[in-house]
């Protein structure tokens, strides 16, 4: 790829562009990816395709003064490559929607570009794909994400059990305190960048994935992007059951508690309401609990009845809503 | 779904507007839809899948005051199902992103499905995911689809041979011709609502697509999105071959004839430049031409050099790009 300097979209032209991100992302053997009207993928036997897709918006996602072209194209990717790790699949090829005002800077799309490629690579998923047009002003960024998996292995919404414990992977909240963190300016030191650092570059939980959708114990999963709070309602619903969750177990970071501790946040309720862990939130069978292999904090189990119960904690809280929210 | 009325979507919220989409497009049998993290699809052998997508901005591609929602949300999943046709492919489903204003009237939504819903319905393409977000302002469409053909079968726009007749469906210049009659808010007698019903309600040639893709002698295929100016160049680049293409052969609907005629616009610059015909461009084996059973024009021939030439016309005449154009 040739230097970018500061060529805008204006000098390079639509086709320039494409060519930019064709020469970034060569087609996989077999497929035919960047450059058709549609990208063709092969199949095999015993396998079903995945497929999940997330839009990101200047202003209501993103300011684009506070995070970088490479955290964002990280971002982009990283969300919706959750999605297929939340099924517990394997992430195959992204189609990717870019529409960017005209003014835009190469070498902006060039750091884009890089994030993308950084994380998608990481996880094995090329780019076959996408559509770049012209936006008045915002930039606005679609992904498309497919996987794979077993025929029957998906692990949906709906199969959570009576009995299971409610299950989380990583730690809770660091993200949504990142964020709080750059909104209120807070100094940055390294447990705040630590923190930021998981706002702008979340790490989806493929291998994660994988490994517990191997295990047929494990019933329901999905990945937390609104918070644990309304997520796990999304599963309650689904399965038709409800859950008693104790907020003194979420699994809480040192960087998010000593944070927490200097800013006087609450530190539960950016667990519960923060969203955008990009963690994954399952429920196990308790014998095959003992056996997992992916590091995991047991926060609750599912019971018969309806509802969300929070032990020992007279607090309700609750997820986070694009249309109501600010 | 209920009556829409004047319901905001900062009254629906995120949710409501995802359970409204829900309950408009039930997933197929066999297939997990909207409501989990990914859509699992079944795969049969011999068949390989096809995918694109593609972005719409209020702005760059439409203006709210002039498409209505039902148009809008026609034009949005047809212009997705034309890619899949101009492969020569089955659509099977698609995936809609929408980020919309908190302001925007919960009628508007359901005007945008029901046209949505219309054409996807017509070719067999179920709705199954997406994401809904809030907008500041603009109104962000992106669609993702998919589809099918027989493992081969698929039509790219790399295989034209030197010696083939270059064809098109249908006519070409309709649609640009009742964007300017917009533009230049020219009286909407039945003519010119013809050529504008083109603009905001494309045709995809699903059909048309699936039984040239059947014929052997059907070499490379696309769809006319940019001007068959721009559009025909892809093909040449893409097989490494030339072309002389009439353009007095170019095939012009009688409406566009008479308005042009009346308006004193260049008729033949609108069918080579206009784009969004979304007819099928091809080229044919001039043997197997003569026995497709598929409507079209033949408009030129593929030769061994490099270029496209214009024959009788000394004007030279170029495409769409969305970074350069206005």
């Amino acid at each position: 790829m040739q230097d970018s300097g500061h060529i805008r979209l204006a000098d390079l032209g639509e086709f320039g562009l494409i060519k930019r991100i064709h020469e970034r992302f060569p087609a996989p053997d077999g497929v035919t990816g960047i450059g058709d009207d549609c990208a063709v993928l092969p199949q095999r036997d015993g396998l079903q395709t995945l497929v999940s897709t997330d839009m990101l918006i200047e202003g209501t996602h993103f300011l684009r003064g506070d995070i970088s072209p490479y955290q964002l194209g990280w971002k982009s990717a990283a969300v919706n490559l959750s999605d297929i790790a939340a099924m517990g699949g394997r992430p195959t090829g992204t189609f990717l929607s870019l529409a960017l005002p005209a003014s835009t800077e190469a070498a902006w799309v060039d750091g884009f570009l890089r994030g993308y490629a950084e994380v998608s690579e990481r996880f094995g998923a090329a780019l076959l794909g996408g559509d770049t047009t012209a936006s008045p002003d915002r930039i606005c960024i679609n992904v498309a994400v497919l996987g794979e998996c077993p025929s029957g292995s998906a692990r949906t919404r709906s199969a959570a059990r009576p009995g299971d414990l409610v299950c989380v992977t990583g730690t809770l909240g660091d993200s949504a305190a990142g964020l709080r963190a750059i909104l209120a300016g807070v100094e940055r030191d390294a447990d705040v960048q630590a923190l930021i650092d998981r706002h702008y570059l979340p790490m989806p939980r493929v291998e994660e994935g994988l490994r517990l959708a191997a295990q047929a114990g494990v019933h329901a999963m999905m990945d937390i992007s609104d918070g644990i709070g309304s997520d796990l309602e999304h599963i309650l619903e689904a399965s038709g059951v409800g859950a008693e969750v104790d907020p003194a177990s979420l699994p809480l970071s040192a960087p998010l508690q000593r944070v927490c501790t200097r800013q006087g946040w609450d530190a539960a309720e950016l667990a519960v309401c923060g969203g955008e862990d990009y963690e994954l939130l399952f429920t196990v069978d308790p014998e095959a609990e003992k056996a997992l292999d992916v590091p995991h904090t047991v926060i609750g189990r599912i019971l018969s009845g309806r509802g969300l119960r929070w032990l020992g904690d007279a607090r309700s809280f609750s997820g986070f809503d694009h249309y109501r929210s600010v």
